[in-house]
């Protein structure tokens, strides 16, 4: 159960979550916490520390020492002690499994099979590392016209140093080690700051760190309240890397940060264009599940359907079809469709489903709400002057716009100020590539949903979307630089055998 | 004209054409010549040199001197001169077009576009081995379990020594220059031995290089008798690689060769699977294309149709059609179909045809041959017991078989003791992916016939078709070795930035 | 000569040089012009077109649409076009470097070698972009735990559109096409802003692009004041990267530049470390070399020697005997040492030299300026509180600090806030390793001066002194963004062989 | 102990020793065993099955079938299988110790040291073969001049099929699993030819791999006379690559082997050079080491000493004092010089010493020997015309030759057929890099005696010493093939971002 076990020492007294700084849980000198509201519920469920600036200092300073040392570690044992917090973390899924519960109302299924999830991509990640960190380049001068083979150029891939962490709420514990595991594994130290739903599963995931026995000040974890800490952590001079998941926030960040490397994933309007040769069930199921899975609230979750006209019918007639069988209520009973993570959340979604209403939507069921809970809605007919069209809900409601040509879909796909993924839905390869070739986002998805996953495969955001490449691969590259040594020989030298 | 101009020099006084040793052209001291065929005529048309095994042993001395040389001579030189040697080949297209035509009657056009798509490939060449060759690893002991960052390993692509290249009769110059060229970018010397058929284009195409000013000694071209000069050359000691592309003879070269690295290139019977969805216009005009070029005289032509029932007689149609425009003729009148290289190669392929003819299989046209002029044919309803189904012709006749499943397509297929290359014809993604894959041939084209080309794509024969891939890099990297200085520090040291 | 013979047209009439959009030279609308003072005569040398804001919107509007066309243009014809532009470049060296003595005071033989330079890195460039940009990788998804073989990602490089290239005074023409060639090849448009000291040199060199027959609107040259078109220009929302060399407004920018990829070089104090084993005339002819070519104005020149007290006073002395050969005056007479770029660079390099006198320095030679011209100065026994032991001079004034211990060199090279390179002499193998990895510079160079070259090695500034990788291959790199295709099968799929 | 606890099944009621085939351990259809010599003792060990042909044709049948379906196994269960095999393998290091010491004498301590390296060998190579297996390339058609981007080739790595292991005896765990653990994770099914002296270690540890679950007929290991089964198996048809360390028997081997890929390690004689700067305690203590450890029983021992003249003295002083403290006599008590394999390899290395001692060479020690048990000996003032100074005495015997000029040692170095690996002592960077330059072997190491890890470095014999390259990386490169699949389209087509 969260918080007991070895989850004990993590909170107080007063059932406030610790701050992790030093290698240490500690209180905030603040005095002053931050409550995590259920979106179940809608009640107080925990409360973590609202550090201080103060505090933040500090952790800034004991992340920049440990770097410097942790950077002379030799890979393996960087390794190993990422195999080590992968166990941890994964022999622990039932604690951490109920805070996404409570937190962020993730159906518990979803909510274990993130945590293990993670676990993997952390063990991928230390293997994955061992060799990009391990193996760099030999140049020599001889390759450039008028140059003879004097200088001997070896360069390799170094740490950035300190490394800012902000996942969002949909995935605060995978979404975190996916940045941890690459920063660790290249040498960085790396400050967490969690999203407030979703802070207590981050601490306890955090703790399975700990106990994995990394060096003090290594790993830090702040939280508090983001007109407090929010800009102090970003523009904070010992920041040398942002890895920031999240909405619109993280352009007013990249505009603080000056010469910092950034990692920024900041939100898509996933198409999904259906062509007229497409497996109509696979489609449906595909739309279902890309569409409404954890409520919609997916980066890569398919946020807007381009049918063609002539499958049109058919394919919303099989997607309501396979809706019905959604299962709507709780996360603790492991219901298909939650309450979505908050208040402002539920009447942002509403607002768009009103707009539609109102300018002409055909509404495939009828529109239900309870609190935070917003029942599964594909919305047909939908056009170009609608919000939702454009727009992001990040919910259980689904536009479906119906196109005449497939340019028509890419069109639409391409005019979006997001670009995440997409996905194409048709049996033709030719027809499949040439699609996907002119869809101007990070990844396309030819005849599956959008996703993230498998978490090596390379992940970008363009325009909008975000900047910098993520995939564990990219990732491990982006938190490093290039650090070269040229030996300059007093005569020419040619390697022979 | 062959022979004159700058290729003055390399023919004698009795119009016999010299040898290449130490820079300069030379006449053998065995005062014997050989006698090449003009395969349309059957007359003799030129005479080289029978070199003698002295003067081999000379060639591999000179070679082995030059070689530690060029291997200290930065590789933007190495590449300038390459450039050179391509700017002259494209130069004097026409003189070595014309050397094709007479000694391989190979169509005047396409005899243009070898040594064109030549010149081409030197260049590419030239500039991926500065890369391949320029660049280096950089590797760390701490990658291992147990050891600190106290070893720096250094290691690079050296180059392999004396290469030996014996390029077939087929594209005399083209299969030349796809080893002489990476041969020496990575700083190996190049000892041809040129087919007999095709000899005098070749020794045109050196007399390129010689113009283009390499060092006296790098580059051989000799000439002779097989029974004289054949095992002498591949089994001596004096070379390091061989690179072949032929018939069985090379599977004989490789029982000699012991611990000299090989590349071989022997022969295939390149499948073409056609699926029921499949463009059946595109089919007709690829297996046309595929498998009447040149004859048929091409390692990738098509060798074997294995078409789907219920499309095969609208195929078998349509190739007729298609077959029918094919002009039959001398190829200094660039005909689509010109004499095969040899009697004994038009008598195999006879033989072929009879047996087919014999067990029944169903001749689409009338077999006619002229001396070495044979025909266009189509063979429809081959079965697996005839030799067709099997043998690979290296003419211009094409067993067509009827297969009643995908499998059993796949299944024949794989059954050959080829795998060099095959084809499949659909318009499904899925099973275009998943037939691919299940086709044991190194490469597999996907609505579109076998070819070797574009000349960058890896290129390897599985089985009895060969050994070690080509394509212009990974011949770059199979004509090195690997040579590694590990640089060992008293005390761990770790690369900050 | 400068605006005449091909390059008559890129001035009007009144001998203003005109701005380069849409494929045409062209008077700005302003009617307006900026004049560009010699800084060896101070008086007006040349006049270029101000710009205004209308003509840059109008010219980011044509790179956007002509950047679509050109990343479906084949990548050899890309490499073409640049191929041709290089050998245009080498062909009008003379007038280009014309402009570079009037506008620079660059000595004329090493003006018209930056040309010469320019145009091998554009032709290595075309290649290396070829092979960047034409290889991506296969991933499958069976790599990762618990996934099937039944995706298939293809991930490749794309362009990443509107590219902004903003170089320095200092090698306009060098600077510029370490831009303008990376971002070609890789498919994206460019917008040249050359810096006003250098902008005719490198309208000129546009000429040659020109000349070279790229599309219309693929690049563009704009001239005019920072204050009116600066900020404008580099948060224009068509930009897509920028990349930036100079000073102190490379942090402003990134600054302002939100999620736009950015590669910023922005100066340096490069250290010259001296051990006692050094070869201690190797030592003084680099640091010579290393300090005072082109007057100190070189990102890469050493800035500080940082000399083992038992050796100094001998490499003192052999500096001293070094620089009493360099010749000083105008660079129409190719004297090593010219007037600096501009009156305020020569007044801040004094005011360097003056805090240095007041607190104790020891002048080698006495201190001497004629205008822009000061006479090479080497300062001994500076100590860390003068202002010339951390700020970057940029002038032919060196500052020597005198180190009792190694430590004690690589603690003032790392506290520095620049990080671009660093130089040690010593002929020991362990020492020369351990310093170089001590050192926090992207480069750190063995027994030779800092240099940017050979212009394929990596380039890399670290903390102030930039962001991104350069050389070529990672220049190259630097403006791609990742796209990746997912094929998903219905069923798990193995290659076979 | 050996066969004993999860060892009992490897072992018959005769105490004879099974062989592995089709996931059981089986005894011989022949009813005959093969006896192993204990160095030491030089009375039989153990015995072990005298495989027939018809059993080795059923291991081949058994092994391509099972090949067949592991290469449809995902990767992470391949290397799930490895790391499980690792587990085991390190968790039963004593028993397999223990066979190490009675049946090569090797040291009880290196013994074990043996299995644990061999562990985490498996360990490391499983994740980097789902690297290298997971990531292929993806080309397109228009980086070569004249082609469109019509074609995308997605060419990725494919098991070769079966892959004989036949290792050596001095590391008969560690150079099988070397072999081992690569052709697995690449996809192959392996066949194991275990030395006779070291086959019963061999056993256990496959004992190990079967304990982790490994498919049925993957694996197997048959034992025998090499008259029976020698031939038989390298020339067997069903083989697809070969996997030899060894002695002069590879060579034979490989011209036998035709068409198929060869990984060969044929011995060394690793020189060891002394310049007059060295380090000289480093060097003595290097060279007892490297020359001396498992008795010189190492491929990669020092197997000839060239020190500068001057510095001679002081180093054979050196060494003699070092090698005062060997303890000599049985494994068990892990002494450092212990008996070497056989009678005959002591008769061959009293034969090179006798051969010396009547040519005038120094013996810096008495020479000694009892059975197979040969007291360390340091043999000075070798010259070139004294076997020793060639041929490898693969025992604890010595030379130790002075040169006048470094040129004198590289030539040395140089004119051995061997060229594994060499060294060089020298404090001067320039010099080290310049002669390992020179120096004609795989692998240079500056500084420190030759080793063959960490396993991840490359590791490559040239000339007699074998080829193709090893470590670990290598060695999963060398177990595949290239497989391309070509997806044509019908119009050009370019990815957009």
């Amino acid at each position: 159960m969260a918080g007991t076990g070895v989850f004990t020492e993590i909170v107080d007294g007063d059932q406030v979550y610790k701050y992790y700084a030093d290698g240490e849980w500690k209180k905030s000198a603040s005095g002053k916490s931050v409550s995590i509201v259920n979106p179940t519920t809608r009640k107080p469920q925990y409360k973590v520390q609202a550090c201080t600036q103060e505090e933040v200092n500090k952790v800034m300073e004991a992340a920049k020492a440990a770097q410097k040392l942790w950077a002379r570690t030799p890979l393996w044992k960087r390794a190993e002690h990422l195999h080590k917090a992968a166990a941890i973390l994964k022999e622990h899924k039932a604690p951490i499994a109920e805070c996404l519960v409570k937190e962020i109302a993730k159906p518990a299924k979803d909510a274990v099979t993130e945590v293990v999830r993670s676990g993997d991509l952390v063990s991928y990640t230390a293997e994955e590392g061992v060799r990009i960190l391990g193996e760099g380049k030999l140049l020599v001068s001889d390759s450039f016209p008028g140059n003879e083979r004097s200088k001997y150029c070896l360069s390799s891939k170094v740490p950035l140093g300190v490394v800012l962490a902000i996942p969002p709420f949909n995935y605060p514990v995978n979404l975190a080690v996916s940045k941890i595991a690459p920063a660790l594994i290249a040498g960085n130290s790396l400050v967490l700051k969690p999203p407030t739903q979703g802070a207590v599963a981050a601490l306890h995931m955090i703790q399975c760190f700990h106990l994995a026995g990394f060096p003090k000040g290594l790993i830090s974890c702040v939280t508090g309240k983001g007109s407090e800490i929010g800009d102090f952590l970003t523009m904070h001079p010992g920041v040398n890397c942002i890895s920031f998941t999240g909405g619109d926030t993280g352009i007013a960040i990249s505009k603080k940060a000056g010469m910092i490397p950034l990692q920024m994933e900041l939100g898509g309007k996933d198409a999904c264009i259906v062509l007229e040769d497409a497996d109509l069930d696979l489609v449906a199921s595909n739309i279902v599940k890309g569409g409404y899975s954890y409520s919609g609230q997916r980066c890569t979750a398919v946020k807007v359907v381009l049918v063609m006209e002539s499958v049109a019918d058919a394919i919303v007639e099989k997607v309501k079809a396979t809706m019905a069988k959604l299962s709507v209520g709780s996360p603790e009973d492991d219901c298909d469709i939650t309450p979505v993570v908050s208040e402002s959340s539920a009447n942002f979604i509403e607002g768009l489903v009103k707009d539609a209403k109102e300018k002409g939507a055909t509404f495939c069921q009828e529109y239900q709400r309870e609190g935070n809970l917003i029942w599964p809605l594909l919305l047909d007919h939908v056009r170009p002057d609608m919000r939702i069209a454009w727009e992001e809900p990040f919910g259980p409601v689904l536009p479906v716009i119906r196109i005449s040509s497939v340019e028509e879909g890419i069109h639409h796909c391409n005019a979006s100020n997001f670009g995440l993924q997409g996905c194409v839905f048709t049996r033709d390869i030719n027809k499949a590539i040439l699609i996907s070739d002119a869809m101007e986002t990070g990844t396309v998805q030819i005849n599956s949903a959008p996703a993230r996953g498998p978490d090596h495969f390379p992940f970008q955001g363009l325009k909008d979307s975000g900047i910098g490449s993520q995939g564990i691969t990219n990732s491990i590259n982006m938190m490093t630089k290039i650090k070269s040594t040229v030996i300059n020989l007093p005569s020419p030298s040619y390697t022979m055998g």
